[in-house]
């Protein structure tokens, strides 16, 4: 079989470079571009060291890419950014899976809302599907662009997806409070990324407002058929890498946790990267790999649901879940190239 | 003045060395006598190194204490034998402040459903008063065993408590969602608390059930003068001092920030370690002192109060709140001893 | 090509599960015995949460593993338990890849002086082959026991193979500064491994005596062809994985940073694993991976020679060089399941 | 007693806040002023948070500072900068503790070579005296300029100072691995300090040219009294705070580790900040505080002296030694105000 010819778009970043850590490995893949504009013209390992030594094509500028014909391009841009890659190249031969949050949600205003920008390519709405497998598999297969998932809204939503398409919660009573990485914030240094401000440190941050609250809510909303509120409380972990959601709901009616548990299994039995664990999940049990792991148990003595969501941001919650994207629409196995194991401890 | 003779019972573990650490520097204050029944004999700087050099008494057996005639004695044992101690102490002049859990709760039947064993004295519940000096200051001043409260407890309540003493929400709303540091599992290597193990990590653990939800419960109740339920569920941080608390609560009709913010700023007007913030707190901000730091908010959209609680877990939660117990029950200005401030970073 | 049959001892410790993590994804492999004789009957998923879903032996004990016959079988054993299973299984069919210290040394005497116990089995060290692909290749190929070399030794040997191969430094002026992750301690908690004991800390330990010591120092006299005594110092880093080695050399005659760079890629030149590289490296740079990362300079101000070498110690210092030894001896090329790329951030 | 008026220039980097953490708490001093240009006007809680509700005065510009007639101006200032002041102030009443580099060496021409710049006030290096009270203190207590020392330098001289003094080693054989946390790179977010670069690696940095190499080279040649070079190279920890510099020099003629520990216990005896401990020193053993822990060791089987040294890169690397150039300076017991004790864990 003929490779894929890929390319990744912004490849400096963490996204960009988990993109090439994982493909480059992936069987049935040549990655043809790697694009920089800020880096053009150096060799990639000269910006991520860690690479020191791997053949990998020299940085070039965005713009140049669609001279290497690509089949799928990765945008690894900011939002804000992205859109106007993703306008420019509407009529390309290839497909494009935007990393950024440029197309994640239901319509222009709600993103204007969100974002506080207007959005430049409208009309990129209609024809964009959202990332998540689990959710949309067969509408991914077939889309030019796949709106690949926030970290936070993957971690959030498989942990809430069995209970919202089953209408099993009241649909206000959501809280998700919401553990993160650092290098959720990316690869540019920050007051707030700073080593002694965040290490043997924790605090919440973007409460109320955080962008993937959002696309939580029409997730859930889209699930459950009816409007759901959430309340999403965002922190920081001195971490690297990993999110760990604890989500809360009431349920409608009586439930266990053996009923619950049953639940999820058979709403995740086809869904490779979705392990219902029984016991707690931890950062560590997913780290560097495509799984999300997901325990949920049942208080009867305070009646809540309680659900504890992990991933590992930069695979599962971005370049991964891309990459199975990817699989699917090229037609490939889904887990292709995404079977690396946890790297514990 | 006459210098307060005080002795640390059980004096190598954390939070015995940690009042070490804060009492050497009490200006009212003479450690008489400091002990171990594991490490008797030993000069206490061969087993808490980093006090090499630093004056302190020969560590002796816990039975000896009475031989220094203590004003004050500081019990930081394990529950379930420091009840032993209470005890066997009953009769003695000195008076006693309890670090461990077994004198905090209502009455010795909720002690055994909680800390699943018989209580052996059962009397010493009519006499303890729950060391929580904002809650029960008066109480505190003139009694002679003080039941110093749980780490988790005191974050939460202090949290909590203007919303219960006005009786703000709905009684069985209330999730707190309490991530603390490793210190909090004692000096004693588990398995648990193996540096790979937390490190890069995150995960919650004793959900449920964890002992410090009666406490929580039974304080809240007390405030509010009714039944009140948590859902309460702890989370280890790979940070080695901390806890933040992040609570969630519905209104029982229309409330505001402003309001919420000058609820709490009234409540604790006259409390030296509270502080209201305007910023969400972070742990660092209270490291090594005897502070607690609050934020409160409302969420218009969602409808939810938002309270966030952070404190030092061995000091705030545990050596700091026993020294300002022991402040009040002596005479001394609250404060006294305890300005140090926050070692950040 | 049928697959190479293979078995782990001692599956559940940090380097028995390293080997799963890998051997798992390596193409040409097929697992056939798990062992741990205090877990047999339990599935590793069971022990190692993290691998929950993942396809693997039951565990089994020890003596069991003839059953299944692979046809090679590694050691993850202590040093001491080791010994008896070569000795047991001396006549089996399979070979033997030893990851603990016991047959890594010249003779039984040398042995007993560093590890303080008489040694079982002195006629294996007539057979064993020091399993550093890089100094022993064509004799790892044809052993049937393969002794896999201490972490801090590859680091060490790594960084001075070519000044030792060339005799180019002063014999009695090497010193070595290692620092180590918390992994290389294993996966049983101790004191000195609690996570409130390394974190944020740093410390020496070992010094003037650590088991690696004579390792470095045999290896190096074999390369000097004249005996080499070091002063081996190491360090314990508040990190999991990874050790750097920081060597100190004074040449025999004038050098530059330049011939000295030179000498180490020419050295190198058929070494897949080893990156002699222009930037100091990192712990990070070869985090799960089996590269060595070195780099060589020249102080001109005080005529000292600069190595920095970096390796995992739980990838090419224990499982991988290991997975590296197993590839050679089954006639497989060097680098098979071996290719995957560094976990950073 | 009349307290003493100080300021702090430069309130709001890392050593400006740690001064006013550590002098908040005095007995003698008077925070008369602090100072930022970037921040004059706001309040101090307001950009160092963790000092909320602590009563300090509003933070104005240097150059305001004399109005407030303090008695010892302590400038935190990055060099380069602070000499500015330090020329602008000459005639001042007040006298001056620079915290930066700027006058630390013997002469402005070595200043030039070793900080790439042209210094803009020579007269001051002859009346400016090096602030390491162990080696100067009768200097300290006269002079109107104090020279804090760099906090490698501090923990690199402390270590050496017994072994030069009485000429003990081959000046030429001195070899200083050191180590610090990330504090000692500034307040201020740099690629090289953003959290998923630090967090769990490890590297070597500023090899063969960092500053307070030539700070340790002549304070050894003062001791000497023969001109000392030392092979210095220090490495990135992943921790906020401390410095431990591991030692390596050749003794001139045989000798023994109670030898040494002898010299070592003799030369520091009425020192009260530099602890001659018995076993290995760590980060967190002086964590927060203004002490030295030194081991000293010697290795017969190689002939190399090993020392190690560890000290608080904030307190007795900065700060702390600041506060007791002022104790010296000001007629004061040297220890007032420095004797809280290791925040440990």
């Amino acid at each position: 079989m003929e490779k894929i010819k890929i390319a990744i778009v912004g490849a400096t970043g963490y996204t960009g470079s988990e993109l090439f850590r994982i493909l480059y490995n992936h069987p049935d893949v040549s990655i043809v571009a790697m694009t920089s504009n800020s880096q053009a013209g150096k060799s990639f390992a000269d910006v991520q060291k860690q690479f020191s030594g791997i053949p990998a094509p020299v940085l070039i500028p965005h713009d140049e890419v669609q001279q290497y014909h690509p089949d799928v391009v990765f945008l690894a841009l900011p939002h804000g950014i992205s859109m106007k890659y993703v306008q420019q190249w509407q009529e390309a031969a290839f497909k494009i899976i935007d990393l950024s949050g440029d197309f994640r949600l239901s319509a222009p205003e709600v993103y204007t809302r969100w974002y506080h920008k207007e959005h430049c390519f409208p009309e990129g709405f209609r024809h964009a599907v959202y990332g998540l497998p689990e959710l949309h598999r067969e509408a991914i297969k077939t889309t030019k662009l796949v709106a690949n998932p926030g970290c936070f809204t993957s971690t959030s939503i498989l942990g809430l997806a069995p209970l919202m398409a089953h209408q099993v919660v009241v649909p206000q009573s959501i809280i998700i409070d919401g553990k993160t990485g650092v290098t959720g914030a990316g690869a540019q240094a920050k007051p707030n990324t700073h080593f002694p401000v965040v290490n043997e440190n924790f605090t919440a941050y973007g409460i109320k407002n955080h962008r993937h609250t959002i696309e939580i809510e029409e997730q859930s909303s889209f699930l459950y058929q009816k409007e759901v509120r959430v309340q999403f409380t965002p922190h920081l972990l001195p971490v690297d890498r990993g999110i760990l959601a604890t989500i809360y709901a009431r349920p409608l009616s009586g439930t266990s946790q053996a009923a619950l548990q049953d639940l999820y299994r058979e709403f995740y039995k086809n869904d490779s990267f979705v392990r219902v664990v029984n016991t707690l999940p931890t950062l560590k049990g997913v780290r560097g790999t495509n799984f999300c792991d997901i325990y949920v148990d049942f208080d009867e003595r305070t009646g809540n649901i309680l659900v504890f969501a992990a991933l590992d941001n930069l695979v599962k919650g971005a370049a991964g879940v891309a990459v199975q994207n990817m699989n699917l629409l090229s037609g490939l196995p889904e887990t292709t190239g995404l079977l690396s194991l946890p790297l514990q401890p």
